[in-house]
């Protein structure tokens, strides 16, 4: 008998997730059918992102997420026993899944189901593959490039500078030759951010943008990066130049907002004087150059050009703890579960 | 003596522009120094933007925008007596300029201060080149065309549809295959927007954006060209489609806004999950492609595939209740004064 393990989520989060909003289920799984694979997870992620995305789904249901997992037992002839995979399974610790019947149910389904898992090379740890060789690797290289098409010498700022794909857009800004300035929740994330390239980088809780902008900032602001909204983009964009870029991954700011989006958009005088372009985007755009990016990422890491920090919890059973402990800025970098 | 007649803004506007605000001076013209010219108007233009521009100066100053005027006597040998020219004086009704030291120093100089009036044939006034023909013509039809890129089939909604820029926006994007909802602020208005080709026309004051679009665009809103701001702006942005883009052309409802625009900015989540392009623009962008807009939009009046409304009013004197009435509703189509 083989048993499973996997959270529900059993209604939607009202303010910051709680551990009550979900359930470990724990099951028996069945034999496995034609095509299925049976997988254990060994490293599962948890991002800012799934909170929005369950928003627009009906609960209860299977969390959603990705994790690097082994396949344990197959009945698929493309996926052989040992081998690892990235799967977009959910919170699911073991499962069985069919990955020719996956794709278009799963939500946020980047990676389209399961993916074999890119070979790194020896010197680096599977969990890149949820992290800085993955998607939220992808969402920084494309979302960053793409959108705010940065040149030398331009000066761009990132908000959730400290997070999984902040640390990485500041390291990219860098070897792409801008000066780069950060934003984070705390002091000891500051510290990181400039031993890892960024060129200046602030506490929000203890100085303001505008403040802190005159003086990092001399010459404005021409690439926003931005993971958090609000008032905070509200304060960047008043700082950007003419044809200034602002590339819009997340905002994390407005995920205890209520309801419909309907405040005023006091940032549109300023698009419209600066010259803003001011882009959403989710990561999948890139899906057909998602091996592309993940080799250019992991090339950097390889070389040190890009430094990586994981914020490992350790047990399955921790994973609500791990998920909530990013909208309370417990993470540095990757915020990632050991199973 | 040759007297002439000018237009001083005395200070910011507070809320709505009153009468007030503007002294009309009345003064002795000097004789003409080597390279100058003596104009008088023959028609000239209020615009919103004129409001958002002045914020940024220092008061008192002859008040600006652009004309359509008569070379009355000259000493530039690049202009000739009767020649017809499109100058950026400001509210001036006969008057004395420098045109080779024009340029740098006028504010929204798109058109580089003074420039000979394009051909527009025999058959369309002059005053056009002060709308259709003009700044407001190329607002439209790059502002349009470059930022939203429209496709045939797609829909398209335009706020503040009854303008000088809206009406325009419209009728372009009919001529490249797309179905287009225009919103305007009395029947009358949304009446005529339908007789010159809008698909559908609301009264924003009657019905709401959410209520009437659900109706109105069945498959959601593609592109968005936006002269207004605000809720209005937030509540198309909701209901546009994956990759919809939206040109920020103005902002009307914001110029009563006071102070710094930090409110917060709840388009953010939408822009990330839509994947919106929210880009704002002046329309000198494109200056080295002006006689390009001009042209075609020539061609399309002529031809009748754009129609063209003027709100003329008669007399220098009612520059200030021209200009105040562009923000009470006044005009359908371009507002115009004719000296």
């Amino acid at each position: 008998m083989v048993l499973g393990r996997r959270f529900v989520l059993k209604h939607h989060f009202e303010g910051n997730p709680k551990r009550e909003d979900f359930d470990l289920v724990e099951e028996e799984l069945p034999p496995l059918k034609e095509n299925e694979i049976q997988f254990h997870a060994l490293f599962l992620s948890v991002d800012p992102y799934m909170r929005p995305y369950t928003k627009r789904m009906s609960p209860p249901f299977t969390m959603i997420g990705s994790s690097v997992a082994e396949v344990e037992e197959t009945r698929n002839p493309n996926f052989k026993k040992g081998q690892t995979i990235v799967i977009l399974a959910g919170w699911v610790e073991r499962g069985i899944v069919n990955p020719d019947a996956m794709g278009k149910n799963s939500p946020g389904n980047t990676l389209g189901g399961v993916m074999p898992a890119p070979d790194l090379g020896p010197k680096l740890s599977k969990s890149l593959l949820l992290g800085a060789c993955g998607m939220p690797g992808n969402t920084a290289y494309f979302g960053f490039l793409e959108l705010c098409n940065p040149q030398p010498g331009e000066t761009v700022v990132v908000s959730g500078a400290a997070g999984a794909v902040g640390s990485l857009v500041g390291q990219i800004a860098k070897i792409k030759g801008c000066r780069v300035i950060g934003y984070a929740g705390d002091d000891d994330k500051c510290a990181w951010l400039k031993s890892i390239g960024y060129d200046e980088a602030f506490n929000y809780k203890k100085v303001g943008v505008a403040e802190s902008l005159a003086k990092a900032a001399p010459k404005g602001v021409d690439c926003y990066f931005d993971n958090v909204g609000g008032e905070m983009t509200a304060a960047v964009l008043a700082t950007m130049n003419v044809r200034g870029r602002a590339s819009i991954c997340g905002a994390i700011s407005h995920y205890n907002d209520k309801g419909e989006y309907t405040k005023v958009t006091d940032i549109l005088p300023i698009a419209i004087h600066k010259e803003l372009k001011i882009e959403g985007f989710l990561v999948g755009r890139w899906k057909a150059r998602w091996v592309e990016g993940i080799k250019a990422m992991a090339a950097w890491v390889i070389s040190d050009q890009v430094k990586v920090k994981e914020t490992v919890v350790e047990g399955f059973d921790k994973m609500p703890e791990a998920f909530m402990g990013l909208f309370t800025g417990q993470n540095t970098g990757k915020m990632i579960v050991k199973a």
